[in-house]
This record gives C-alpha cells, sequence and structure tokens, in this order.
C-alpha cells in the first residue's frame, strides 16, 4: 500500500506514525516521524517552523484537529506514489539520527493505578495493614514527580546517594543506593491545556492528551522506605525519570482501546467511564542485558488514564502544553508480568535466576534495561512503543 | 543618603530593592524593582534585554556577580544626585503597576521544616503515634508540588471541589472542600541550574538562589487527609499556590540570617551547618480580611533552606532556574505563630473568634487572606517582602 519499502511486521507502519525529536551530526533537533526503518524529517518535509523548535509542544498545543489534519497528510505522503519525488529526500535512515526528549515537560504526576503492584507493594511496606490503602478503589491514587529529572532513553542512571534506615538500626545511614530498582510504565502527554479553576471531564480525554510514551521510573526503594511517611516519594524518585522518544499519537491507538477491569465499589459520578473506556492493550516487555524478564499487561490496569487525567483536575487545577502523566507500575497477576524487581524479587527475599547463571534482587552497576511495548494496530498490525533503556552507573 | 524621597520606615528602602514583573496598561511585563514607593521599570533603565522578556528567569540564570553588580549599580544609582536626570524619569508610582508572576516556575518543592507545625499536625492526623515520623529530625521532609498552579498574588481561589470522606462514613462523597485552608511559608527560588548526577553541597547555597519571596500554600484539609496515604497531598494543594511579585535578593537577608534552633539528633554531615548557617529573622503576618491573626516566626525553622537544597540534589537531581522550593508552614510554639487555620482551629475544634463577632474553624466563601513580613535589614532598617493574598470565590 505503501512505496515505502517497509520491514515485514513492522511496528512503525503507516498505523503508527509516532513522532520525536531528532538531529544529525551538526544540525539543529527538530521533529520527526518514524517510518519503518527511517525517520522522516517533518520540518524539511513540510517547511512548518513549529516542527523545527526542537520540542513537540508547539504542535501538540495546536489541538485534535491539526493532529488528525498532520496524520491524515503523512497517510496520504506515504501511500499516494505521486508524492514520493518531494519526500523521500527527507527521510533518513534510523540508525543515522540521535533522539532527544520530545518534550519540554510540565508538570509530571505519576500514578499508582495497577492494583496487583499496589497490592504488591502493599504487602511488602505495611504487612500488618490490609495490602491496599481504604482509598484505592476510589480514586486514582498520585503524587507530582520531578519534571526538571525526566530524560530521555539512554540517559545513563547514575546510581544515588541517600539516606536509608534498616528496620533494626538506631539511625540512617548514608550511601549508594543499595535497592536500585526499575517502575515499567506508560506516559500520557497533554496537549491542550485547560483553565485554572475548571475540571476537565473524562469525556474530553482525547481533545487533550496528543500521545503515549513508555517511562522509567527509577527508584531507590532504601531511600524511598526511609523518606516516604508521610509526605511520599521524593528523593527515592526524583534523580531520574525515562521517557521513550517516540510519542505514539493516541488515534493509533483505536484499536488497541479495551474494556478497563470491572470496578467495585463503583467510583464516584466524575471517575465513571462506561460510555468512555481506555483501556488500552498494550504488552510491555522487560529486559536486563538483553534478557526477557517480564510482560507487564497494560490492559490489566485498574484506573485508565481517562480517569486520571478527570481526578487530576477535579479540584480546578490546568493543565498545561507537555503535562505528562504516567500510569504507574504496570503489573499483572502472573509472577511474568511484574514492572519492578521489588515485586519480582519480592523486596529482594527471592532472587531472580538470570541465563548467565547470576542472579538479581536490585540492580547491579553496569546493568541495562530496556523496556518495550507493543500494542494492536489496524488491520491485524502492530504497533511499536519504540525502547525505554539505561545503564547503571556507580554512584559519584 | 538618597536622592529619593522615601517615606519614613519604608521596608522597601536601599538595603531592598526586590524585583518582580510588572506592567503598565498597554505595555507589556517586564522587570521592576520596588523602592519606596515606586517602581524602577529596569528593562528601560539599563536597556538590557535580559529585564524585558516578563520573568525573572533570565537574569537570575546570570549567576551571584551578575546580581551583585546590579545590586550594586541600583544602589549607586539612588544615592549619587548626579544619576537622578537619567534614572528618575523610569520610576513609575507603585500605585499605577499591575504584578506579574515574577519566575516562570521550573520544579515547585514543598518541604515541612517546621516542628511545631510537624507536631501539631502529626497529632491531629495520627493521634495514635508519636507526633513527629521516626525520619523527621533526620531530613528535611518534602514533596514535588504542582508548578503549572503556581500564581502571583491576588489570583481568585476558587474553592476546590473533590473526595472527601467523615471517619464514620461507608464511602467517600463528592463536594466542594469544607475545610480551606491556609499555609504561611517562605519560598526560596534557584536561579543557577546545576549538572544532573551531581549533588550541591549546603555552603553553595548561595550560589545557586537568587532570592526569598512569600508563599500561601493553599490547603484543602478534607481532600488531604483522604488522599495522602500512601503517596502523599497531590489535590488536596495542587489547586492553587499563591507567591508574593517581589523577590527580595538573597543579599539584602545579611543581617537577618540567624542561627537555626540546635539539632538533636546531630544530622549526617551533608546536612551540618554549623559554618553556613542560614537561619532567617523573618517575621510573618497573617491577616483574615484586614484582622491580624497570626505571627509565624521563620527563625524558628528546624531545617534551613541551605540544609533543604543539599537534601534535595543530594540524590542527584539537577537545579533549574526557575525551580522554587518553599519552607513549609511556618508556625512557632506560641498559639499566636501558627502558619494555618487547622492549626489555629486545632482541627475545627476550636473556632477563632474574630474582631466583627464571627468566627471561623477554615475559610469562607469571600474570605481575603493576606500574609505579610519583615525582616531586619542594614543599620536598623526592616526589609519588607510585600504581601501574598488571595480571596476565595464559591466552587465551580
Amino acid at each position: 500500500m505503501s512505496w515505502l519499502d517497509l520491514p515485514a511486521g513492522t511496528g512503525f507502519g503507516l498505523g503508527n506514525l509516532p513522532y520525536g525529536v531528532f538531529s544529525t551530526p551538526g544540525t539543529a533537533p527538530r521533529t520527526g516521524v518514524a517510518v519503518g526503518d527511517s525517520v522522516l524529517d517533518l520540518a524539511a518535509a513540510t517547511g512548518d517552523p513549529v516542527h523545527a523548535t526542537g520540542s513537540l509542544n508547539g504542535f501538540m498545543a495546536q489541538g485534535p484537529e491539526a493532529w488528525a489534519a498532520l496524520r491524515r497528510q503523512l497517510q496520504e505522503w506515504f501511500t499516494d506514489e505521486a508524492h514520493r519525488g518531494t519526500v523521500e529526500p527527507h527521510l533518513l535512515p534510523h540508525r543515522d539520527v540521535s533522539l532527544h526528549l520530545p518534550v519540554e515537560v510540565a508538570d509530571y504526576v505519576d500514578f499508582y493505578s495497577s492494583q496487583h503492584h499496589a497490592e504488591n507493594l502493599g504487602r511488602m511496606f505495611r504487612p500488618d495493614s490490609p495490602p491496599l490503602t481504604p482509598n484505592w478503589k476510589h480514586l486514582p491514587i498520585g503524587y507530582h514527580g520531578r519534571s526538571g529529572t525526566v530524560q530521555v532513553s539512554g540517559t545513563p542512571v547514575v546510581r544515588p546517594c541517600g539516606q536509608r534506615k534498616a528496620p533494626g538500626d538506631d539511625a540512617p545511614t548514608f550511601g549508594p543506593s543499595l535497592r536500585l530498582d526499575i517502575e515499567a510504565e506508560v506516559g500520557f502527554l497533554v496537549g491542550v491545556g485547560s483553565e485554572l479553576g475548571s475540571a476537565v471531564p473524562l469525556a474530553h480525554f482525547p481533545q487533550h492528551v496528543f500521545g503515549v510514551c513508555l517511562v522509567n521510573d527509577w527508584s531507590a526503594r532504601d531511600l524511598q522506605s526511609w523518606e516516604y511517611v508521610p509526605l511520599g516519594p521524593f528523593l527515592g524518585k526524583s534523580f531520574l525519570t525515562s521517557l521513550s522518544p517516540w510519542v505514539v499519537p493516541l488515534a493509533a491507538l483505536e484499536a488497541a482501546r479495551v474494556s478497563p477491569p470491572a470496578r467495585d465499589p463503583q467510583p464516584l459520578p466524575y471517575l465513571r467511564d462506561d460510555e468512555h473506556p481506555w483501556g488500552l492493550d498494550i504488552e510491555l516487555q522487560v529486559r536486563l542485558n538483553g534478557e526477557a524478564l517480564s510482560w507487564p499487561p497494560f490492559r490489566e490496569m485498574y484506573w485508565t488514564p481517562a480517569q486520571q487525567l478527570a481526578h487530576m483536575t477535579v479540584n480546578g487545577a490546568n493543565l498545561r502544553t507537555g503535562d505528562l502523566f504516567a500510569s504507574g507500575t504496570v503489573s499483572g497477576p502472573g509472577k511474568h508480568q511484574r514492572g519492578s524487581f521489588i515485586e519480582m524479587s519480592w523486596g529482594g527475599t527471592e532472587p531472580i535466576g538470570l541465563e548467565d547463571g547470576t542472579s538479581r534482587t536490585f540492580l547491579d552497576d553496569g546493568d541495562v534495561i530496556t523496556i518495550t511495548a507493543s500494542a494492536p494496530g489496524p488491520d491485524g498490525t502492530r504497533i511499536a512503543f519504540g525502547e525505554v533503556t539505561g545503564r547503571i552507573e556507580p554512584a559519584r
């Protein structure tokens, strides 16, 4: 259907067309679209200065009609042979480009919307209480993270230092984290902002959210467990959050929409989503040094991103272009569906055996974590999300 | 000493010279300096485009030498009659200008560093546990807030809606907050950023922090108490945070530096501040509809802003120009030194009697809260911080 020579089974077909920011040696970062093994230089191909700014924010702010119009145009360009002569000169091999953080992140909110993850953590952190706190099934719990440390995939992960205290110790000690972990998550990027003082209804989700990426919310569990009562995670999370460079448009995920799990009890009216289900059948994969360890299923998430958006603004908080909100760790019911090492190794008590004969509870220096994902696309194709990766460097 | 006709006892004398962003009808926002009852148009007076951007960020990023050089120049301009002819045309009456948010806020961190406040809240929220959590005296507890809802003083406070659950209820209900509160705080603005992966030592505080302002971190206590376990405050805080428009340079507060309270136990080495004490003798005042209710003393804060800065970056989190970190509610030991209504009314159980014969536990629609502050300046003068004010509007 396309004059492009698309690799068989590519996750970057015409049903995907994710946006990112790239550069080549000696050129300025600009917007690109991934297609097959190529990247289309959108700044050059369109001549539109909004794609030459070095971030997607300007385009994201234009709203759903502009997003749909460009998507239609791209699909026409790649389908109709008549455009080949003008488009092809602006295609670059993917392997020749450097990818940058695709957006200027405004606020970063991290949710906690996998019931399996929350129950696993609850059992470990609060063994004497029910695994879910009483509020968990009434609202999507979330908190603000540090947007200044959201970085693009590939950014080195310097092992953080900080305070931790073992249960038997009298006082905390200081040093490099001994329980460095990942959180495999899916992130949603806000394109169109909203007005301070007004809630955004759940049904308006596709009017505000531009696209979807992968997030690794690196976590130092020892720092986190000592600091997090009563005001929540802070330094245990704020040293780095990695983002995949390709932003999959919401429009690419129509075939991936599924009904979310049944909710019991029924949530309050502003969170009811019977008419606007935004479960998404995204399958994640977590690899350690190349070895696949886990396949977290996003379709199992108890709260959807549309519910998260409605909740986040129900108090009148406004949205801004570039706001990022992430799902929270994606974990399914199975042992090989967990999105963090603290769950996979059950708090460090059950080491994970690896193919090379070693084992892990948490991450070692030199370890490389790569998270990928795919989802159903149109006509039986698959949508790929690219990857978010990072290598652990020793503490400084 | 000045050719300016400064009002007797002004808090905006030559020892202060705070920066802000102002406009007059039909003109673009630009940087100004408050002096006496006037504002100096810095963009016009200096001709430097960095002061014409509509935020202080560009100037803040230039660093301590540039800050000191401009301060010396301003003091010379206002002292030496020879400059009168060139400077005076750029002075505008303060009452004729509109003031804007002085900075583009990057990340916003809110600490919790008043021992009196933390103990009061602990007694109310967790009556069955010791008032301070075990970590409190080992690290300055903090969390990230929503930078997109940091607004300038005077922004209307729309009463937020959300979920709350009374202890006896089976399920949460939805509606306007019934326990709308303030938090009187002092905020610190980062001028010079730092490198990802490297900690900023406590001693480097004046190399990074540009200035100081007042913060009202509006809080919906009923939303907060239902949502905050286990990941901390979210919607109970994220609807609005108000900032005073004048940023007092750190250099103006030399005479206000005091030793902080003695710490027991001794904190870990990266938090030791014997050689760099940054206690500040700032006296806040909280007024409700013009009536002064409370005088929170900032000098009582257990953790100083220099310790907060060191802690916030000890895990390698970088700083960015425009980062705002606030002290947490300033409360002293006395009943009339509390910086929130939940403390003043002891969780709503002891209504506060007002001069007009009414009383309050939390805020009513139409109420106006104004927080002001002053500190010792050079030669027996006082440094004023201007004010942060807001009027409660009914829920939408």
